[in-house]
């Protein structure tokens, strides 16, 4: 028989995860499996929201944003006995393998069913960039042009009103978005997790600019790093003298059509799994390490972290 | 002597102020005019940041967003000793005539310079298209667009998580952004100065699509018509069972590179207010009614106020 | 009987096509009709390609470029024995109103049809604008959009080599995409069938500009105009010994996700027209003349040809 | 004395070679480099268009496409008396050192001036991504997704029109364009000189599509692979039955606002090659292999080349 393969997007939805299902579905059948699509991410699983896909299901997908499966998040996945119903339903459907494609968060969800005898089969797909064991995810790349057009579009309006616009970018306590997008954008500030300038600091550094030819100011500030930000501006207001605003980029950043290099990694990162299952390989996460394609065990603990914005870091210091 | 004209851009920025100023300059060099920038609005009048300019102070400006002239607000300038600075800073450079890019708060304080013997022609540049007297304004266009490609970016998160997005646009009491911009990307509720539904309406639809097929809702929200949009979109979660959230597009709206048609409106208008002073005319604003540019006495009390969005309200009364 | 009513799209395909028809569609669908897809245009018509459709079969199309009608030119349509056949499909399917998107050539198609008793509603859509009654097509803003961003493109490259670049944009023997492209793009030179200065004058303005301080220059021209391009560059190398080379923008401009101002204009076109058929008006188009939605008869004779462009060849004369 | 460090841009311009001036100027000057701009690339070397320059000569320009030092070809640069006349300008002005940013053909340039004294250090700016011992140039991001966005737009009127599109992309015997810009589009065919299915395959391929549902069909073909394309395109007409059009994308490929990752790269090779310059390398081309920083001589025969694209090709046809 057939082996049976599904697939379900899980956690913050992220560009490209369209790609990638339109990848996976597309290399499963060529490899002659048989394709089912989970909607709702975990809740489709415990709701049986599990139906046969054929190729058609996945044409004109590819340039789309958010996700075809719809995702959501089911709190109560964490109690065995939903779990149960969820190995329950996909046994129902003769289904071996679930391939999932979110973030750590639904990774955990898919080390309980691996478990349980699922061969699960993750991959990395979140804006945040925030996944152990790989450098890159899907999504990324998206968000970090979303932002770069956006903070060109503030800096617009921040020079022609001598203004301090500090911007709250996503991340979910990793600087990937903050630290990437405030190189490419040229802010006078990044504060990351990962890089964090004290506040005497800042505030020395836009009364510089405040006084300088310019005179005005961008600061790209990681989500959750600083708690209240609106006081944060008014604390540069007073201590600056900047007509000081705060912006909120929000979920912007979570959509729009893919980038060139998102669509590619959907496409390796699908094609790949679908190779490591039909090699028999199980409960492996798929990832990029230093531009190659690579597959670790599911499990957290045994997967490597990877550094990355080391040398970045360097460069953000240099050129500030 | 050669006529010596001076152009400033004043209150918000809008996308093609710099279009205007090149055409202004450009358009007025050729008709043997001198032309003078003023720095930073009425702040560069009363503490004279003015200099002659040539054509190529402005080449390479015509796609950028944002406004080389800077702005600023100045609230003393209501007073009438520091219009009296700003009357002999223009006469001290034997400045006869300036050119105004903005709104009606610009225009009123150009009213006071006009009142003492300084001719003043207005051009329409704000994104929120609330200017009496005239169809269009420099920056519409552009911040539709932008709004557009925003809201077509959240549909994708929020069809994927099935919630209901409630976003806010700017329009400062002028509707015209969420009615052309919520037609533009079918949302399902507008909520706009002209076109309010009530609360219950807003209930009531949200609940039904809650139930049909597709699930997600998108609603587009004037800036200052709820007082506190967290509480209201608080109220929908809890009356419609939606997963609601807020989204506030902000300041990405004024930036940005000018549309084709930002542009070209861009181009109309400093032709012709060039003509109108090349003309002896005084005092006006130029605009577009129906298509076809015309001028008006720069009082807003003698500018005829044009009906914009009745057909309009209709067409979304048709399709909700 | 509930009125039926069929929609085609036909000719070259342009931006916001889509968002007319989910417009046509959902209007119709509110005023009790019972909506008919036909696919590939005439030729659909003439082999049966009709449908009975309902709300969801416009769902998620607004904001896609091109037409799910798909469009195809059918050269025996101009036989009345095949005539014939396509009005045997209508009346089979008891379709007694036809809705045709597209230009002037598909407006003769339907007067054909409309002379053999089936009600024909046209609505412009094309991206050259150059439909007879109306000031603006749909897809016409999202093309001129499309050259702006390329020819902002070009202009990077241009000046970097230092370089003569000679663009062509569609038109289709009207010129007010090179015009209203050329006045966007402050380009040096445009060449359209209402503005086209001689050889002599290019060659001697180039000239000009190529012992200038930009030393780098662009030129619109309109297809169809200069037979051939490449030998037209090659005269232009010769005579001002700029490095010339040339540029076809080819098809990208029909595609892209619609303006927002074409999105709205199809909404508009699409509500007026379900409107007049509601109202029991035979064989009309729908059009835009000073902003304001017209309906004319489909007979081009009977049609009132709209004045666009002078006032903007006076802006391009003066700003040139 | 201060370390004199001179930069040009030379070859084909790439989008993202200001924002490494941008980032190789500021280094510089924060290493207490004197730093100098040479013009028009190796041409301005000869007739000494060499200033010195400061922080505020690259600001504002990180985001904008082109180069500012402009680019030129210089085919007398082969000649050794040429070059002994910009080592001359170079060691008048007290330069020793001279970064290049451009392609292979530059660097060999380059290594002429590192063999009569110079100290020569590349860095690679091309959209073609044709460079030895790099696995990425600057550029080569943003023209991919250049790339996507056109192929995207033409997808839509292709699948309007049921036709099979030939679209031809740069990349100068390199197939990396083609190859990514196919896999990011899904487009049906890909022609590339790593990657060239036979004429009799492509001819198979287009039947089977063109009897299939879609119906319609993409084909990417690198530039200089196939001699005639427009004789190619006759040849699928013929035996495909297709109606087969050809669209050559061209310069736009070139320009634009580099995406954020070439705005990165910019940034990290313009700080490395300050490093070098300051640790006293010399002649040295900085790179990227497998997401690390590099550096290897200049001399193209002591540089490794990198291995892109294999895996690429596997997905490829795995997808096809």
């Amino acid at each position: 028989m057939a082996k049976r393969v599904a697939l379900l997007t899980s956690g913050g939805d992220a560009p490209g995860m369209n790609a990638a299902i339109r990848a996976i579905v597309r290399a499963g059948i060529i490899n002659d499996m048989e394709m089912y699509a989970v909607f709702e991410g975990f809740k489709g699983l415990v709701e049986d929201l599990i139906s046969p896909v054929d190729r058609s299901f996945v044409s004109e997908i590819l340039m789309r944003g958010g996700t075809i499966l719809k995702t959501a998040r089911l709190k109560s996945f964490v109690e065995e006995s939903i779990q149960d119903i969820a190995v329950a339903n996909l046994k129902r459907h003769n289904i071996d393998t679930l391939v999932i494609i979110g973030g750590d968060g639904s990774y955990r969800g898919g080390a309980c069913l691996a478990a349980k005898g699922i061969n699960v089969i993750g991959i990395p797909g979140t804006i945040d960039n925030d996944v152990i064991g790989t450098d890159t995810t899907i999504g990324f790349d998206t968000a970090l042009n979303t932002i770069t057009e956006a903070v060109d579009k503030l800096r617009d309006t921040s020079s022609s009103h001598l203004r301090c616009t500090i911007i709250e970018v996503m991340g979910n306590h990793c600087g990937d978005l903050a630290l990437y997008g405030g190189t490419a954008c040229g802010v006078d500030l990044i504060l990351s997790p990962e890089y964090r300038p004290s506040d005497a600091e800042v505030v020395e550094k836009l009364k510089t600019i405040h006084h300088s030819r310019s005179r005005h100011a961008l600061v790209l500030v990681s989500e959750k790093l600083i708690p209240d930000l609106q006081s944060f501006g008014q604390m540069i207001r007073e201590k600056t003298g900047f007509d000081t605003t705060v912006e909120i980029l929000g979920r912007i950043q979570r959509g729009g059509s893919p980038t060139a290099m998102d669509r590619v990694l959907a496409a390796r990162f699908g094609v790949h799994a679908i190779e490591i299952i039909a090699q028999g390989k199980r409960n492996r996460v798929v990832g990029t390490v230093n531009g190659k394609i690579v597959d670790y065990d599911i499990n957290a603990a045994e997967r490597r972290s990877t550094v990355k914005t080391e040398e970045l870091i360097g460069v953000i210091s240099t050129l500030k």
